[in-house]
């Protein structure tokens, strides 16, 4: 049997060598084999940071977003070739589906959160300019650059696709180029991933490279600038973390591990409730996705004591439909293990756990099959278990299969206490209609959990359910789950970056940042910056306008044409008691509208639309007859790849008379750019 | 000599044991001893969790910023007895007022930024809401809890006050209780500390514990929940960061560690210019301040080889001018170092340097003393030496004394790359007033650091320099450096706190968080929000207001009153060339202030003002005769401690006539409290 391809150094290379055998997991023949002897895992690494870093880092985040587009889009086209191949790891269609979909569903929202949230040009600002003086000279801005290494991305068997997309989608968006280290028993799935991937001819050269096989010594090349993300077991992780390069280069390190992950009842959610009905069949879900292969699925299944024969009784009936075998077979709803060894150790599991858990539901060695050979696939019964609260092995040993234990519990307080003895988890989920119990378990046990689920009859229908991280959400959990955070939308972009403070004048840091900081240096000219298209504006272009009076009349007519008739503009002796204005004072409506007035430049031109206003303050209230005037200021310009305008954010100031500040702003218009006015 | 007390389980306890002796920096005289010989580490964890953690959790983040204030504003008044222990750790005043001073300041920042920008009540909540369906039903927000555990703080010898009070500050806000741990030559001068926060009595009990001397076996009994954060060697850091139960149990460590922080002198600085002086006086400063004792200082030089004669001579004529010796003896200027074994330390890695780099100011050996004995004192030399960029030891190599070496370089990229060299660094700065260098140096250094200044004659007068970390920007750099991240302003308190996704439905999150979340129920009753007390209202109270017909003439008439005559609202051809509108439309200012007019309450009442917008989007544009309606929903209500009053923010949504959003924003209201309208 041949040895799967490895794609490194921007080709694919095989080995000549034995290999380590992968098998289908539902007849057991062989696949392929596994071996990366003889690649330089020095130079593999060198390649990423030479050819595929300093690619990624030419491009935009909006073009790197575009590429990731892109992708998506080509494995959709050929995602049948991945179920056909999925089918192989014991996954059903729906279990394929959950894989590659999801996969591919990572990297459209993580092209789209680049091109809506991350900077057309120039560095991703983290938070706003920091003042660090009196005088305004000296000011701080966080950047956040791309770090300049590789990003080794060892994956866990259960999602062959979905893993390594969830983890190359926010490297690549940072500008890191990525290793994929598939896990062995699914190895060739990933493989067939990775060789779409290849055969798009979407991505730069060295952006993306494939391991078929172990890492060999790739960590002992590690550097600052590396990172290494891990999924899979608890031991691994330990093992990883403390690899004597990582520590002594403190190269960034982060876990994702399957954990004792719980799902709570809450004692509203009585039989004929719809939250119980939810509760059974979200457990059975959890329990038969997969096979009950996934980091995130339940393994103890937390209910009121007077429920637990209720909730037992009711799984039992519907784990007693489920019919294992064949992926390929008619009505089958649940496949194979992803292994004969993977069985195996969910079976040792199972007999540690039965010293405080007694079996309910199925039997750990054996089970009908259809349309395959029980012994020669990887199958399993669903294993349902009834525990007690006080077995240590409930809260510590985990059946990483179709294993799920029902345990009572008596009180709110003691059921925030039994979820955080699984020591740290990705996922939990409370079930109940009942707002008060949601608060007090949700907030209890959030320090054990990366993310947490309210179900209800309200969300039922659109929820995604327990065990599916979501790439907007943190996916990740404390302790046991790894103490990683992964995903969580820009987040986990951001992991991938340096953070570091620029401290300087705002002169300095509107150069280094590309957008324009408060108190530097403002351009005012003969031409308004509303003439200017979006290619010829420049952070610092400003207009000034007024100044402008603000009369008795004018507030009082404003009162009478909006309706807006507030006491502290018209009526004299209660403004006078208002502890803020001691007197009448104009709207902040009218400021900003007669801002707009003294700002406005009124043809047509590049200027096309105001969409927006952020963060306006109103600082000094403005008394009858103080004089206004308007300082707006260009501050960050942000072309837009496919449209044929961008976004300007300027910077808008009044002021009274006396040069208070009565107002402060940033007003938000879509600008186009040259070439289009040209056109129209 | 006597054993120096510990603070645990709520009291001072003095070990019954020999103990490490720790010493006058200057005169060598023992101070004593330092031994935790007999204290039961499991149970001081034990009791930081089971009494101070519920303490402080007890407390909201308001409550627990007004702690940290008063504790400043203590520590203030007792500085001086500070200062005058500082004296016997080899400091001068102003490197006593730099440790000291500095980390008053730490809690202040703190203290202000806990009032100012985290919640009065319930969690803090990170980012938006998360959309997760279409429907709408399913939504998400990240919620940060406090970890459940202790953070335990290993503290470097050279900031023996501001250390621990920068470690205590963000832990303290958080809501996590402190155990910290001095170094062990200066230990005398932090359990002074400990001591005047103990006298206090400001901070409850179990929120700090003090150990005058060696851990034990306390990281055996840290979980998932506890954190470490250690600053101090790289080595120390490696060998702390593979702990079997910090891996084991992934507790969240963070190390800031000395790192070879470089200085780059533009080209532009040539002698005689402004940024030629700052550079110099600059390098001599960060070589003895603190005798050149810190993570952050300049441990290397890169000069542009033209003016690296220059920039050596400059620098060799201040450090001529430098006084070492007694810091209380007149006219001193420079302390000793903590200690004979760190001036045994700074002679060897001296020795190693000078491989590669040549010694142009000083004698490692010897060095004229002021008003103490140079034997028994660990006095040192400033030493400056000159290296080639080719040197392996000088980027490697850090004398952690008074010591830098000025390194020539050639070219912009030929520095970026020297920098990177250090392998991960805390600070950097770049001395340039060149704009277009800055930019292209501080982006290609940025990946290698915590922090980067850029110094120049426009920030100089108020720039805290190159070796300061500030409180609101983070500290911290990757590899050598540690690869941690502290401080950082409110990043600092997140690090002590669990960030979990929170899914449910829009009426769960409103109940979980305790802010209206859009898409959950509304309150609609007869009585006007804006007559309610802060402590009357609720999230979701709502009024409604309109329908309002905008027509042609207000458009016309608001176009003429604000002076705001945009061609899109008054010109119906152009309008109609317009990609947007397609014909004319209202001014979105209009459109806000006929909402105010839909929505106030006229008459004297508890909304005191409305001080602000956010986020206000212009979604479908108003044609001639919509009509608009508004729905305002109280979204957040924040008291303020020491008010009268809190803030209220308002969920704005104003519709068209089809029901389309037309403007979406928050407003922002001071409200009045009860007792306060009694009063009134």
């Amino acid at each position: 049997m041949s040895v799967l391809s490895s794609h490194v150094l921007g080709e694919w290379v095989t080995p000549d060598a034995e290999g380590r055998p992968v098998s289908d997991a539902v007849t057991g023949e062989e696949i392929g084999r596994l071996a990366t002897d003889g690649i330089d895992m020095a130079a593999v690494a060198g390649y990423g940071r030479r050819v595929g870093g300093p690619a990624l880092r030419e491009l935009s985040f909006h073009q790197r977003a575009s590429l990731l587009k892109a992708l998506a889009g080509y494995l959709r086209e050929h995602r049948e070739e991945l179920y056909a191949v999925s089918a192989r790891t014991g996954a059903t269609k729906g279990d394929a589906k959950f894989d590659v979909d999801g996969g591919i569903g990572v990297l459209q929202v993580y092209a789209s959160l680049g091109k809506r949230e991350l900077p057309a040009s120039g560095p991703w600002l983290d938070g706003d300019v920091v003042p660090l003086s009196k005088g305004g000279t000296f000011v701080a801005q966080h950047v956040m650059t791309p770090l300049q290494g590789v990003a080794v991305q060892v994956n866990a068997y259960n999602f062959p696709v979905w893993g390594p997309l969830e983890k190359l989608a926010p490297a690549f968006l940072a500008g890191v180029p990525s290793i994929i280290k598939p896990a062995t028993p699914t190895a060739f799935l990933t493989a067939e991933l990775a060789r779409l991937i290849v055969a798009s001819g979407l991505l730069p050269d060295g952006a993306v490279q494939f391991l078929a096989g172990s890492v060999g010594d790739l960590f002992d090349h590690l550097t600052e600038q590396d990172l290494v993300s891990f999924t899979g077991s608890a031991s691994t992780a330990r093992q990883l973390r403390t690899h004597p390069v990582l520590s002594a280069r403190a190269v960034r390190f982060t876990a994702e591990a399957d954990s004792l992950n719980c799902s709570i009842l809450g004692p509203d959610a009585t039989p004929g409730t719809p939250e119980f009905d939810l509760y059974v069949g979200q457990l059975v879900t959890e329990m038969t996705v997969k096979a009950g292969q996934k980091c995130t699925a339940i393994r103890r299944a937390f209910v009121p004591a007077a429920q637990a024969d209720a909730v037992v009784e009711a799984v039992r009936d519907k784990l007693a439909q489920v019919v294992v075998g064949d992926p390929s077979a008619e009505g089958v709803t649940m496949g194979a293990l992803a292994g004969l060894e993977q069985r195996e150790e969910v079976r040792r599991s199972l007999k540690s756990l039965m010293d405080g858990a007694e079996v309910v539901f199925g039997d750990p060695e054996q089970v009908e099959v259809r349309g395959a050979d029980a012994q020669r696939g990887a199958f399993l019964s669903p294993v349902l278990l009834r525990g007690s609260a006080d077995s240590a092995a409930v809260h510590e040993v985990e059946a990483f299969g179709p294993v799920s234990t029902v345990v009572p519990y008596s009180s709110a307080g003691e059921v925030v206490e039994l979820a955080a003895r699984g020591q740290g988890s990705l996922a939990g989920s409370v079930v109940t209609a009942d707002a008060e119990f949601a608060r007090e378990v949700v907030l209890g046990v959030a320090p054990w959990h990366g993310r947490l689920l309210v179900l209800d009859r309200a969300d039922a229908k659109e929820s995604t359910g327990h065990g599916s991280p979501m790439p907007q959400l943190v996916h990740g959990g404390p302790g046991r789950a790894g103490g990683g955070e992964e995903l969580g939308g820009l987040r986990g972009v951001a992991h991938h970056m340096q953070r570091s403070a620029v401290q300087g004048s705002p002169d300095m840091l509107s150069a280094i940042t590309g957008r324009w900081v408060p108190g530097s240096a403002r351009t005012v000219t003969d031409e308004h910056p509303f003439r200017k298209h979006l290619e010829d504006l420049r952070p610092g272009d400003t207009v000034v306008g007024g100044p402008r009076r603000v009369t008795e009349a004018d507030v009082a007519h404003f009162a009478e044409f909006t309706g807006d008739t507030f006491y502290a503009h018209l009526d004299a002796e209660a403004a006078a008691a208002n502890p803020f204005f001691g007197e009448r004072v104009a709207h902040g409506y009218l400021v900003v509208s007669f801002a707009a007035g003294l700002f406005v430049d009124p043809a047509p031109g590049p200027v096309l639309a105001n969409f927006g206003v952020d963060d306006l303050r109103f600082l000094t209230p403005v008394k009858f007859d103080d004089e206004l005037t308007i300082t707006l200021t260009a501050k960050q310009i942000s072309p837009r790849a496919s449209a044929a305008y961008g976004e300007v954010r300027w910077d808008a100031e009044v002021v009274n008379g006396n040069g208070d500040p009565v107002a402060k702003y940033d007003v938000l218009t879509l600008v186009a750019k040259r070439s289009e006015a040209a056109d129209a």
